[in-house]
């Protein structure tokens, strides 16, 4: 059996040998392999393809028994363009990088313990030591979830840790320990409640928008919105105004409105210039992005690779295979 | 009754009030009140105290109450200037704020969120996102706590909501839940294991100038000592060489080798300029210094004194008063 690591995944050969079966030949195909069919000749029906990208604008793709996303997201995947006998599985992990992300910054706005550390000079310490302005606490504040699925629990176990009180917004989720649950016709009675808002929901058709000007209307003036999750669940021209006219306190934004594309290599993040706003800490889509997140992720996928080469269960199937007689797998259990 | 408020103590009245019964008058006095007896003739045998700072050269101090001290610290209190029959107390609740701190300053070692931020332009959004460079976790790292009371108890609550494993050396501390405990013999083994070290033990005879040069020694190369105690828990001439010298990875100060005094109003914070080392942190003694904190003192100390008039037994007492027949507080319970 090969393991094809595909464009980027390409680079992580280290991360997964270091827990797979040796007897499993690891070899690297260039990004084009994700979307043409110029590298096929080389893999094998019984092959793994890990990429997070694939699809075939000629609708022929080869056999193989695994496709693998080192990711969680499937928007670079058509599954239409597999073979049916073509397993899909993705990983998770992110949700601890981002949810240290979000805590992070969030205790940040309140302390502002960096700001301190660029005043600070020898020749100032005793006016400093003499006049320390006092700062924020996030203990007793209160902290929703918008979204209360993987990376809203994360948050949620780290934030009640430190004595906030949390509330997240969801459309299945229960009370559990640590938060309560409103429902989503319940919005804007949960907005109204909160110190910081996290927006932690996958985009759809119902999320797109819904933070919207109504919505920012009812928040505290010193809430602070955190987008972690997809740029378009809060309205861009919405929130400027809220952010320019005071309606609330700031914004953490580590996800954006345009991203590089081959269409359109070099964008702007967004069409409102909220980088030049004194109360919004940008970064480029760089909460999850963790040297352990990647070492975290191939090692599920190793794993993942030796229990099919194994016969054993896989784990993190978004898609079992379905076109060869399936391995009885709930049996195996 | 009279409360009198000294020196600093004065700025927090409207923090007192919002919790006193109205019935007491609350007076202010300047700082001086506490060092000389220039205000005595004020200060009635049915009054109250409160005061950072209390000393009688003359060894003439007024008959009063209680003499509640706004912190935890008795630093700045000769208790054989009081009277016998004037009770002592004091205030914590400043793990909460110095456990964020702590907790913030070893998030953003690992994120660099503040840098990503501060590198954001719209211009280089495209380039930045393409060529993310991957930032690290406290996700499974191993937090050490020099001194498990108060303060390493509230650090190690949230320590270990992030995965932290979480290591204390305390000469009487039992495990817990979230912590292993390691006895002072055991130093150079506790050290020996942790990536971030947090100083949290007060400082006495046996705690200073602990972490010394063969301490320092044993010490992981990437691992950063977190001072919010005392400095001279840790040998500064030692803790300079290891900064430079790459022995650690870094440290974040908040505490310091020199303060402001009298006889020394504008000293360097240490003789080692730890401020011009680029794996240094420093700020100003500010880990606790939150709005919030004031209020949360002020609060407990306004419960305590209207438990004082209605003959309740009082919190928090670090010397109850000696010299009138004690109230049986025991039977009041």
């Amino acid at each position: 059996m090969k393991v094809h690591l595909v464009g980027e995944a390409a680079g992580h050969a280290a991360d997964l040998t270091a827990h797979l079966d040796p007897s499993h030949e690891v070899v690297a195909l260039p990004a084009d392999a994700a979307t043409t069919g110029a590298y096929d000749d080389r893999i094998d029906p019984d092959d793994v393809v890990v990429s997070l990208r694939f699809r075939r604008p000629s609708g022929q793709a080869p056999a193989f028994r695994l496709l693998h996303v080192p990711g969680a997201g499937l928007d670079g995947i058509d599954l239409d363009a597999l073979r049916p006998e073509t397993a899909v599985a993705n990983v998770f992990e992110h949700e601890i990088p981002i949810a240290e992300f979000v805590l992070a910054r969030l205790l940040d706005w309140e302390i502002r313990a960096g700001e301190m550390t660029d005043r600070f000079t020898a020749e100032g310490w005793p006016e400093q030591y003499r006049h320390r302005l006092p700062h924020g606490e996030v203990h007793g504040k209160t902290l929703g979830l918008l979204g209360y699925g993987r990376i809203g629990r994360a948050v949620a176990a780290r934030a009640s840790a430190f004595g906030m009180r949390v509330l997240a917004l969801d459309d299945h989720a229960l009370d559990d320990r640590t938060t309560t649950v409103f429902p989503p016709d319940r919005l804007h009675a949960f907005l109204a409640e909160v110190d910081h808002l996290v927006v932690a929901c996958p985009l759809t058709a119902q999320t797109t928008g819904l933070i919207d000007r109504p919505a920012l209307a009812v928040m505290k003036a010193h809430a602070v919105v955190i987008n972690v999750s997809r740029a378009e669940v809060v309205d861009e021209d919405a929130l400027y105004e809220a952010l320019t006219s005071g309606a609330i306190g700031g914004a953490v934004l580590d996800v954006w409105y345009r991203y590089p594309s081959s269409s359109e290599p070099d964008p702007p993040p967004a069409h409102r210039p909220f980088w030049d706003l004194p109360n919004v800490w940008c970064t480029p889509h760089s909460s999850a992005w963790t040297r352990e997140l990647s070492q975290r992720r191939y090692a599920v996928i190793a794993a993942n690779i030796n229990r099919l080469a194994t016969g054993g269960p896989l784990s993190h199937l978004v898609r079992p295979s379905q076109g060869v007689p399936a391995r009885p797998l709930q049996e195996r259990r």
